[in-house]
């Protein structure tokens, strides 16, 4: 076999030795495949498919120990036309070896599954659910294909064994993927890895001129970290059960297998209780869980490969709590369920009898429900105001010789810590917690960032990075992706130290998320998420993440997800019937302020309606990134190019028409006027970037006055505007200052 | 009070006697509704509100005798600014009296209902519902809202009676609604009457500058028609019951009150039969629904006030009923599940005594299952081939003396007929089941057309009305919208003879439909023929209409109707990832073949998969229409409007653009190459028609050889392409004949 290393497009290929004769073809990556093309041919055409730009083409590294490989083989068989996996598999997370060989898979009527080696539900059933989202893939109906079938089916899915009674985080997620001509085999030692290769089957589903099919190739593939969070706070804000279940289909869609459930917090207790109905009673309003619906949520995630942690923040955040139960409070009641944001008085009593009793028996019910080995208990924020006031507190610590309030804290963690090894669950909280009082079974999650993981695995604890993948920051997905839980910081650990940092999750507090647009804060960025915490630390090229998190967000939505549904209904409500085409364009030039801007800006409760436009934009804008691409590449030629340069100038115009066209239809809406000033914003920026351009273009050097009024259009664009922040600011901010810098 | 007739845009007001003191202002309908303003500015403010064209400015029509009234009355209480409310009530269907009064009504976090006279669960429900769907409409969190406080609620819902305990044909639906500036009043004699009145509360529901709010209005309603039907086909291709139900919500939301469930057919038998369980295990492959299922749609229905009537066809379009009981059929079996569309031969067996007794047995259980009066038994397309070719069936005609198979076939009717009276069901069956020994309690539904119905209706019996409401002919909403039950062939019917025409029914059949694309086919263009058949005969402006079918369709997809994102996933899937945008933009160019062209066009079959150009375009294409009206407005001008002229050749060049642009990506899809000869065509279309609006716009008339040249492309033109057909070849041959006439 000819092994062809893969060339940036058009540069001239280096005769390597022919080992057989397959045919060589040189190609162009990630973009483009195109045999025997010109360069210019090349490019205009990955341009044209792909709508990403020459410059983002992927430099080629060739590492020197491989970790991974992507390794691409084309013969003549392989498809003559452009398709999106010609420009690299759209695979996410990229597995950890991925070998393309020559041929392809047709995928028609005839496609059948047979199922061999160990008898597994979670496996027969996949193969229905694979089955299925096949048929929605391709409109083929599939529905009439037998599983089991003994003869030749197409593909065979061999489990080799039953895997654990209860997944855990050692559980063997590993598989291999063989694709040839005629069928394909999917091997795993546990259901597990059966249901991640599934996923890895469907997204190399694709179709072309002749057929849907998928390449054929060989895939072998296991996760880089063991654990893979994603946590939905459901206290905040309330998110019905089908939210939940629709979250989890895209989790196992990228391979991800923790979902931690933040049950309880200062605004709500959302876990139905038997032993302590006042809890769901009095701290829900309605807005909780039955343990059936709890239930049948576990079910929906083991079958997926998901573990379901349940958190119930305490001492602190426990607002809900103390409202059913006010003498397990540090100071007297009555209490009521808070309705702001920020972090409050009411806390647990520690000193309290009344309240180990209280978490033993309400432990004990939980632990029944929850099988996994870990509960997460909280333990973060704390502000201590109601134990320095009372004065039972104070003398409970100096009795105890707790000098602190962080010792007491301990103090009532490993109180907690053997309450839960007696109900069988291992304890897991946030950073606070660390304590060296606690056991070493006792896990970290960290929220302040990676130094405090690497300082808790150095003390011997297990810990999980959070910090850096917080999506209510509303950063890109390029940020997250850049955040490695085995990160500068953690290099100094020894091997058995790094170990102990089992993976990161990324977290959905709930300040600003409804079912609405839960959805859209969460996806697609937490694919990226996922990859950092499953592939290779090398697979970690910006622009082909892009190309390929394009594909998932498709996917996610053909599962049902509504992370483009839900905004783009928000739009159209707040236009009335009209102007939906403009203020949609219009709203691709804006992204949320994150949490902590937005909550400075306006005073939040959660009775007030997150129905604006800040709680409709999508928190990235492809537009804007893309933008930003442009520029550059304008930017990159020597003097500027002049093509370059009047794309982006009649990018600029259209922005800016569509701002000014919007202005009628802004003030025809209560929810809309208070984006005017945003618009008006845009107006004066696109403008001035379009006059940057011109100079550029005409090698002109503007005036010293012109220079002069763009510094404040500038800084004015970086702040927030109806909590919303302008998202092409900054390339625009680089052309002015090509612009001023002209000789 | 002070009534103002509404005067087109512009136009000077005459003066009349002001009859109490409330402001007076003049109105541009249905498209805007500025005060004081210049015909000028108020005509390119509507423009752009609305994006449609002055010239589709309703004529007001001061009809002699008020069958129905709108009245506008405003005062200095009514909003400022645009908004769609303004341009007209958006309610759809448009009830039989609406006054629009001074003031509104705000929405906001305060509002809360009360429900006041006859307590009844389905009332309680849709109260429930109508403020989730509330909560959607606007975002504010209204689930905190009280049902039944005793104090001012802001709604009061008075259900006066209990209503019928199962729903008839003679069901009172009327209802009266209040919206005043504090509170609103929707009174009803009967739930029904309730359920109808709260869909037209969330129609009002719109925002404004200033809040979400519904103006001040009185209503009074009741439908023109009592049978206000959607047949669904579940037979030629499966619908689950999820699609079911949504329908089912879009049929509640206009209005629809008989859900006719086309349940068997030779493709198919989706019930289950506990008596005959070979029915449905032999009949279904497994695509039918359990009668715990088919119970809960019932109940789903009945809650939305929609009656279901089961069809099960026979005695032809039975063979997979005979699939299971070969016995029953007129000749020996084996039979298989019919896999193509058409008219086939099986049919059961009349003369045998067999036929009676199963279906003694089968109507009896199912009698049970479905509460209706009324009992769908087809009856239609006997070929009659088994009978004739049956020595015992010809026997069994000559010793009963029946001359002819439609005799025989009125013998078996007859049985029929006894045997559902025998289990308190009536009789209604397609026109072939007419005959003049039938009891006068048996209805007659119309494929055949009006003159068939008003026949029965002259021959003493009821009927409804589906030809001409096809809706796989994929014809325009306009043309559905035309077709009245009592249209110009039944004006020579006595009144007696015209209440028998209880109203129709839009027909899904289901040889081209998949639980993705069915929501297209049926909505919006369903909405107007709900409307035609509630509301008076006078509304019937088709420019205001679809102006509202525009807001249904938005409100559809708030419903979770799939119309539109259905057929947006189907593109995507066939472009890969890539050039989505302009396949979105081209597919508005063209519609689907109807189903009688598109059997011409292929052998189908009921495996081959759905998933091409033809499945996934829209029924009509609003592209087209508002093309159609600008060619319209360009070409009324004595010598052509220049501007408009110019607004044409845009348009066409851009879709030129998008059809050569498309042509790449066409040739990667096996599933887009076939559109590629439509590409070329539109290509050559659009060029015809800017060439075309050139020359009208310069005045040169163009040589014959243009002339000659131009004809066959807008013949080709008409001709289907892929089972498709351009959508905007009308209005391109008007340009041509336009050019070709110039002096």
């Amino acid at each position: 076999m000819q092994r062809i290393i893969a060339a940036p497009c058009g540069s001239r290929p280096k005769p390597r030795p022919a080992i057989n004769p397959v045919r060589k073809r040189y190609i162009c990556l990630p973009f483009c495949l195109h045999k025997n093309v010109a360069a210019e041919a090349c490019i205009k055409l990955c341009r044209l498919k792909s709508r990403f730009r020459y410059d983002g083409l992927m430099r080629t590294k060739i590492l020197p120990t491989l970790a991974f490989s992507i390794v691409f083989l084309l013969s003549g068989h392989a498809p003559e036309t452009g398709n999106a996996q010609q420009a690299g598999p759209h695979l996410m997370p990229m597995p950890r070896s991925v070998e393309l060989r020559p041929g392809r898979l047709s995928m028609d009527e005839s496609f059948s599954v047979r199922l061999t080696g160990h008898r597994d539900a979670r496996v027969s059933g996949a193969a229905l659910r694979f089955l299925e989202r096949l048929e929605k893939k391709t409109g083929i109906p599939l529905s009439r294909f037998t599983i089991g079938d003994p003869a030749s089916a197409t593909l065979e899915i061999n489990c080799i064994g039953a895997g654990e009674p209860v997944q855990s985080a050692g559980a063997d997620e590993s598989y291999t993927l063989d694709v040839a001509d005629q069928n394909a085999r999917l091997t795993a030692p546990s259901p597990i890895g059966i249901l991640r290769g599934l996923e890895t089957l469907l997204q190399l589903v694709d179709l072309d001129d002749e057929s849907f099919f998928m390449p054929a190739v060989r895939i072998h593939d296991e996760p880089r970290f063991r654990w893979r969070g994603l946590l939905i706070d459901v206290s905040r804000h309330w998110e019905p059960a089908e939210v939940i279940k629709r979250n989890l289909d895209a989790m196992a869609a990228v391979k991800m297998n923790v979902f931690h459930w933040h049950l309880s917090d200062d605004q709500g207790f959302r876990m139905e209780s038997k032993a302590f109905p006042r809890l769901h009673q009095l701290g829900s309003e309605g807005k909780y869980y039955t343990q059936a619906e709890v239930k049948e949520i576990i079910a929906y995630a083991r079958e997926r490969g998901i573990r379901v942690i349940p958190e119930f923040d305490m001492p602190g955040h426990t607002t809900a709590i103390l409202v059913a139960y006010p003498e397990l409070a540090g100071a007297p009641g009555p209490y009521q369920i808070e309705r702001f944001w920020g972090v409050f008085d009411p806390c647990m009593d520690p000193s309290s009898q009344k309240t180990y009793s209280f978490l033993d028996s309400f432990i004990g019910e939980m632990a029944k429900i929850f099988p996994d080995e870990y509960f997460h208990i909280g333990g973060d924020e704390v502000n201590g105001r109601q134990w320095n006031a009372s004065p039972k507190i104070q003398a409970f610590k100096k009795q105890n010789k707790l000098k602190d309030n962080a010792a007491l804290q301990a103090y009532f963690n490993r109180r907690l810590q053997k309450i839960l090894a007696k109900h069988g669950k291992k304890m897991i909280g946030w950073d606070e917690i660390l304590h060296p009082d606690l056991p070493k079974s006792v896990m970290i999650q960290s929220w302040r960032g990676i130094s405090y993981l690497a300082g808790s695995g150095r003390r011997g604890y297990s810990g999980v990075l959070s910090n850096g993948y917080y999506l209510d920051a509303m950063r890109p997905a390029s940020f997250h992706y850049g955040v490695d839980p085995l990160g500068k910081e953690a290099t100094a650990l020894s091997d058995e130290e790094k170990s102990r940092i089992l993976g990161g999750e990324a977290c959905m507090w709930a300040e600003f998320i409804t079912p609405e647009n839960i959805d859209s804060r969460i996806w697609p960025r937490t694919a990226a998420i996922a990859e950092r915490l499953w592939s290779p630390a090398e697979i970690n090229d910006v622009p082909d993440m892009y190309r390929r998190l394009a594909y998932v967000d498709r996917e996610l939505s053909f599962l049902g997800l509504q992370h483009h549904a839900g905004s783009f209904k928000m739009l159209r409500r707040m236009t009335g019937d009209a102007f939906i085409a403009p203020l949609r364009q219009f709203a691709e030039l804006l992204k949320p302020a994150g949490l902590g801007s937005r909550v400075k800006l306006r005073k939040y409760s959660s009775l007030m309606p997150l129905n604006r436009m800040a709680d409709a934009v999508l928190p990235e804008s492809d537009a804007a990134r893309k933008f930003e691409d442009l520029v550059n590449e304008a930017l990159a030629a020597q003097s500027g190019s002049p093509d370059g340069l009047r794309s982006v100038r009649e990018q600029l115009s259209a922005w800016r028409y569509t701002a000014r066209a919007l202005k009628a239809a802004l003030e025809q809406s209560f929810l809309l006027e208070e984006i005017g000033p945003a618009a008006e914003m845009i107006g004066d920026l696109t403008t001035l970037g379009f006059e940057a351009a011109e100079y550029l273009e005409t090698r002109r050097k503007p005036q010293e006055e012109w220079i002069g009024k763009a510094a404040p259009v500038l800084e004015q664009a970086e702040k927030p505007h109806a909590e919303m922040l302008i998202a092409i600011g900054a390339p625009i901010k680089k052309l002015v200052e090509a612009a001023s810098a002209l000789p």
